[in-house]
């Protein structure tokens, strides 16, 4: 029995438990389901059966989100976390590496290395905006494109992501924040057969513990992600609760308008400091964590090139109201 | 952009779907969880954040399993479904193949070929025991043993699992099954570092629509199994109700001896067609799946060396009642 080596490369991902009172780190949304929302879809789950398997390929699912987006099912994959999607898309093509722009979502290069692909970097400029990615994309098996981009909170051009695309690599534009940004790009997917947008439930929606995403893309591209795509992987209960969530959009909706609000309270006030943003985080060039978690608050500490940067999830209004309190205090320190 | 030739090769994974009344096709458990018990769970859930990302690696549901099983909690991996399992499992390991022995569970192979590795069959005798799958063992990432195995409902003697952990490869005893069976080995962990054993809860405790599987084995490799473990498959309802039917054994343990009984007045019945079963369906010699579904019960098909033969999957005993009566009709036409 013999571990392979690679495996030994990989460090256990770990998180920071313990008792804090702010949780700032893991770009949640503040706010769980109200009571009564919750009491609703437990009626609904009184006729779930929990002893069945789920639909296949949650297509009951897929039909509330193709309707939410005025696209057909045909065009829409459900995952277990936009995770499991990423890691079908990375088998679903030819190619001998995939192209990322630093510093971007994590999981992307820890993908590459689950299926032992070559990870091209092409970093970003001083601004966050891509660079010439177009050169990587001959024999790409994909370039991630993520926006707004997760840690530092900018969206990129859609000419760009245009120009992306027009080399006919297969690109997959991540949209996990987007409800908190001031467009989207998904309508391309109708002139993009070489698109797949990714979705989640995790962030607007407020849905982290339920664990479900999604890719939107070109009906060939989706019926062969369907082929290799174990069965199953999405439960009956996070399928329902995602469904009832689309029909409760306004209540999404509202939670949305509130952090993009207090996303912008936190920014103008540390304008120094902190990048703009589209998502509901912010990027910070304060080297402020250690600080922060002294007081309780817990943030996501950057590393490489944001080295001394730190990343906040926006948060309740008086989460925010302490985290601007502790950051000042912060800043009156290195003044 | 190309799509691998290899993905062109599956076949979607497809499942009988219309308006048939009774279902015996996919060895679930035939009881949904009783509507108290449903609303038992719901009172936890209030008090579990949904926004809220679940722990990492689901120590929660695995402290539980752990007591459950009287082992510690570094013995244990919890997956959405033992798929997830299977799948690392094949990463985890070098080798160039993985051994089964056919007839038996599918997905095995499905994720051989999803993670491109050779499979060797070594085909199960007449009475469906393992055969010479040691003389394969030098350099198999994994040798699979399916006890009881599906969809034979037979299970294999210890001595024979002994006998293949003895050659020191990877062996994975998939134990779905066994809360059906006269035993479990499921101890030989502490003697063999190579030994796997598969668990899930969608058989006897009844939530398939819940997807949570896990697998015990030695500290090291289930450390390593985590270390390339996506974070966060296993969502915080799942994990929430997986753990509250371990307290509730005792309603389990009901649901399993009410089946098991079933089984046997089911296969008395039908000696002559039927095989002896340690598991919640039955193996019968019998081509009448055209026959059941027209009369509105739906069976698994089987095909290869088993073509002519249905697997029967144990219902309520009204289910069963008419099951019963159906294939009598069958049989005394093909007298």
């Amino acid at each position: 029995m013999r571990i392979k080596e690679f495996v030994k490369t990989f460090r256990p991902y770990k998180v920071l438990e313990g008792n804090y009172r702010i949780w700032l780190d893991k770009n949640e949304n503040p706010f769980d389901l109200p009571l009564e929302i919750k009491e609703e879809i437990f009626e609904e789950l009184k006729r779930v059966p929990f002893n069945r398997y789920p639909h296949i390929t949650a297509d009951p699912l897929r039909k509330r989100i193709a309707e939410f987006l005025g696209i057909d099912k045909e065009n829409i994959i459900v995952g277990n976390g936009s995770d499991e999607l990423i890691s079908l898309i990375l088998k679903l093509f030819d190619g001998e590496h995939i192209v990322i722009s630093s510093p971007t979502f994590g999981m992307y290069g820890f993908f590459a290395k689950f299926e032992g692909i070559n990870l091209i970097d092409v970093p970003m400029d001083e601004n966050f905006r891509l660079q010439n990615v177009e050169e990587y994309a001959e024999n790409a098996r994909a370039l991630f494109i993520c926006s707004p981009n997760n840690p530092t909170g900018n969206t990129q051009d859609r000419e760009k992501i245009i120009s992306v695309l027009e080399t006919g690599a297969p690109v997959v534009l991540d949209e996990a924040y987007v409800e908190f940004a001031k467009g989207s790009n998904v309508d391309l997917i109708s002139e993009y057969d070489n698109l797949i947008v990714l979705r989640t439930f995790s962030k607007a929606f407020g849905l982290a513990g339920v664990r479900v995403g999604y890719a939107v893309g070109s009906e060939e591209t989706i019926d062969h992600l369907h082929r290799i795509k174990p069965p199953f992987t999405l439960d009956s209960i996070s399928m329902k609760i995602a469904g009832f969530m689309l029909d409760h959009y306004d209540l999404v909706k509202r939670n949305i308008d509130y952090i993009i609000k207090e996303r912008e309270r936190i920014y103008r006030k540390f304008k120094d400091y902190a990048y703009p943003s589209e998502a509901n985080f912010i990027l910070m060039k304060l080297n402020a964590y250690e600080f922060l978690l002294e007081k309780g608050i817990v943030v996501r500490k950057l590393g490489g090139r944001l080295t001394g940067h730190i990343r906040v999830t926006v948060g309740k209004r008086e989460e925010n109201d302490e985290l601007i309190a502790a950051l000042k205090e912060f800043v009156e320190g290195i003044k």
